[in-house]
């Protein structure tokens, strides 16, 4: 089976709540390579309801977002440093520097979510992404993300 | 005691996983005027970690802000109306348009954390205001949102 991004990261930054493969109380999102761009899937559960009926809540939309993103950051990183990911070469673990969210529409309960990255831009230890959130293939949410390398 | 912002939202309009009074599995965060600005606080718990030891996970500061932000364009738009929150007269239920986060140093774990919202501007429907949230008096992230009054 496919190792996910999140898979690959050292155990000490496996504790994330929403991608941690260490924290069995979190949502443990999944990313993957789909072509040039990155796909992760979710399943909201039934207490993920947002304010107004029927529609997901949308911090966990921006929660998915941002797991999404910043693992993406990192498999985007490696790609263009022209290494693989590996459990013996962990990658580089980025974080979250500014992350915006635009809700186009209602996202609805009930159904899965796909989540997708594409890569705007590398520089140094910024990566900058585009970020969707599409249920039943109609975009409900577009984001776009700064991520930083985090450097211990 | 006093009642918070969110504890006033019509029924259908409280089983939000962040603040929803109706959803036993959600965060309940609870939002309250303080003079000009509004303040909820929330102490994380020990799963709210991220991808980096001993810092709160960043979805859920972007859910705090969230739920924090669309009470506060609520309550913003009663005070502007000249009208008072009760539960005869629940508020208005505002969604968010948009919300950007900007993470100016890590959240530390272990303490309670306060987020404030401040207003920017009504205008009919919309309301924007900037949100911030610290820890231990100091500013880790803040906040823009742009919130929307719901219509039916």
């Amino acid at each position: 089976m496919e190792k996910a991004f999140q898979d690959y990261y050292a155990d000490r930054f496996s504790h994330c709540y929403g991608c941690g493969r260490l924290n069995p109380d979190g949502l443990q999102l999944k990313s993957y390579w789909d072509g040039d761009e990155t796909i992760a899937r979710f399943m909201p559960r039934p207490e993920h309801s947002g304010g107004v009926p029927d529609h997901v809540y949308g911090g966990l939309i921006a929660s998915l977002l941002d797991c999404h993103g910043t693992a993406s950051a990192a498999a985007f990183a490696c790609r263009a440093a022209n290494c693989e990911m590996s459990s013996v070469t962990p990658p580089d673990r980025f974080v979250t520097a500014s992350l915006r969210v635009d809700y186009l529409r209602p996202t609805p309960m009930g159904m899965e979510l796909t989540i997708k990255g594409r890569l705007r831009s590398i520089d140094g230890r910024k990566v900058r992404l585009d970020l969707s959130l599409s249920a039943h293939g109609e975009v409900c949410v577009r984001g776009e993300m700064l991520a930083i390398r985090y450097v211990e």
